[in-house]
């Protein structure tokens, strides 16, 4: 196969053109990577709600031509000037949010929030020029945070690609590029449960967690929909909690089947009300709120004062507090060690062309990860 | 001289008859206690802000007459049946919240909300009986938080006495049973801060804190009394911020003043708006908040909550984390080591006869703590 390194490639992408509108499967250019970028070939993507929430576009501004996607699994094609940690032929997972390695937060061992390559969803173009990798006869297609995996070939800045083992198959191990990963980290970086005495974690069932691998006893499914209930138990809900069956406010009934509270929780949904739920239903003395869901712009958390001062703690996170680049290759050996399944979490596998399957799943609330193959 | 233990003792005491009026000084008799309690001979008081607030009763339900004080140094008179930690002659420290050491919250180590004797400023009464111990010519008067140290002769449940190092002075380590420990604690086992790489604290300036203990190398005070910025250098304030001289919110402020905010801060007033600015001018990525003043009933804490997903942590803590009879004899020995300056807190001494000059002092935002001497 010759090098396609230096040379536009041309290739299939799923293009979407206007908000909610079905993706198109286009002929797009995508040009080679500039410095410290990488173009990769991408094998395995699939799709995640935030796909699904800006390609519905309420509420944010619409930013099309764009090409969604950022949960995937790949291999370097090329790279750019100044990129020394990856070549052709490394296996890698793309993520949303990078790690420059030289910002205050990238240097703390405390935060994932890089200065330079935190996400920025209204950002469209590379960070480095400020233009589009991808076209069509000329015409600039926005990126999406920096992956745009719903392509057989993508460009990225070296910081958002982590490298993975070459051994881990890519259609597994794609989905931890994001969801997955945000919340292990939730529970092990961020709630880390010391132990638990009879205690609990509530999590958010629309988005499953991994609680039962940081040890909880009990673990207390939150959702709206009864039909998540079934399926939150192949990830080890102990219990559920649907908050239509009852008339008091959902966190007083999680206080009164653990007798006065839950030792950690985590908020997945990003319902402002849900968020305060979860802080209040967790235990005085030691409780630990932990919010992953994104909130809507105008949230507002609201809660008493004495709440905190009874010593519960209240904390977010942002893609479990993993450093994509440091900690994510780590993610994958827990998968390849047998520690963390990953498989049950896949429902659906579809090739490219048929990715608007993969949004109907999602909308319809069936099943929990859609892959999509780039080689039909 | 004649052991006094199983009799009425009379004795003088600052009674308050009523709400806001100064304390009188009168003869009262003491029971002896009953089980599980111990009587003590109080030999130094002080007066902190939370005597203040309760004799004010604004916005409380009154309970008058009441013999105040929670900050004190004394030695053990008698102890009633069941005690066996501790014996006459013991050197001690009555703390406003006990520790059982059998209940759920005294065996986690991450807690010190005692269910048995967690605070409960709304019982005038011993625990055990539900009655009072002190009396004039037969008429109650009721006890405060479980200390009631006004008063040369109190009786405490055993679960809220610190026996401490019979070498430390108690006219300093009294203090110690309240105000300066919470600081600390808050502090050391709240906050934690890892590391100050250029980093800061803010504190509520109110009432000092122990930042520099904790290896802060700039502490940002907070006041709008500038009466008070004098006095905290004393305790390492390096820089100061009167909110009253910005037309932006204080939390905007220390954020350009850090160039993105602090690593901890520490709200010491209990106002709600000094508690929200004190969360949101911590940085993103690694910054913690810890609330450490007791809020109005009404009070509601809002923010917006990314705040929390950007990687804020917010907290509150009782006490500073600390179990009254495990821990603070470890911070009397602080003292003992010179770990911990105690002496440059008291700024005034009175003798009982003068209890309301130390009302006085602090009404006129005068000074920090004074010391009352019962033996005249
Ligand atoms: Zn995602
Ligand atoms: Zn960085
Ligand atoms: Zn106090
Ligand atoms: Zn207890």
């Amino acid at each position: 196969m010759p090098s396609t390194a230096g040379q536009v490639i041309r290739c299939r992408a799923a293009v979407a053109w206007e908000a909610g509108k079905p993706l198109v499967i286009e002929e797009v250019e995508v040009a080679p990577p500039q410095a410290m970028e990488v173009r990769l070939k991408i094998l395995y993507t699939s799709l995640c709600h935030t796909d699904v929430y800006f390609w519905e576009a309420k509420g944010q501004t619409p930013m099309f031509p764009r090409i969604f996607g950022h949960e995937a699994g790949g291999i370097v094609e090329s790279v750019g000037e100044g990129v020394t940690e990856l070549k052709p032929g490394d296996h890698v997972l793309p993520v949303f949010t990078g790690e420059c390695k030289e910002c205050a937060h990238c240097k703390s061992e405390e935060s994932n929030m890089c200065d330079l390559l935190r996400i920025n969803t209204d950002r469209g173009v590379m960070i480095g020029d400020g233009q589009s990798r991808f076209s069509i006869n000329g015409k600039p297609i926005y990126h999406f945070v920096g992956t745009s995996t719903f392509s057989e070939y993508t460009v990225s800045h070296v910081g958002s690609v982590a490298k993975i083992n070459p051994l881990a198959p890519l259609d597994k191990v794609c989905i931890l590029s994001c969801g997955i990963s945000t919340g292990l980290g939730a529970t092990l970086n961020v709630a880390k449960p010391k132990r638990f005495n009879g205690g609990s974690i509530r999590i958010g069932s629309s988005w499953p967690c991994c609680a039962r691998i940081a040890g909880a006893s009990r673990i207390i499914g939150v959702d709206l929909n009864p039909k998540r209930f079934n399926e939150a138990k192949k990830f080890g809900i102990t219990e559920f909690v649907n908050p239509k069956d009852h008339d008091k406010p959902v966190q007083e009934v999680i206080i009164e089947m653990t007798s006065g509270g839950v030792d950690r929780s985590i908020e997945c949904t990003g319902n402002v009300n849900a968020m305060i739920s979860a802080f209040e239903c967790v235990r005085d003395g030691w409780g630990v709120a932990v919010l992953v869901g994104v909130p809507h712009k105008d949230a507002e958390f609201k809660t008493h004062p004495m709440n905190l001062l009874n010593e519960r703690t209240l904390k977010g996170t942002f893609f479990g507090n993993y450093k994509p680049r440091s900690d994510l290759p780590s993610v994958v050996e827990m998968y390849m060690n047998k520690e963390l399944e990953v498989e049950k979490f896949i429902t659906h596998q579809v090739p490219l062309s048929e990715i608007n399957k993969a949004f109907e799943y999602m909308l319809e609330g069936d099943g929990l990860r859609c892959i999509i193959s780039m080689d039909e």
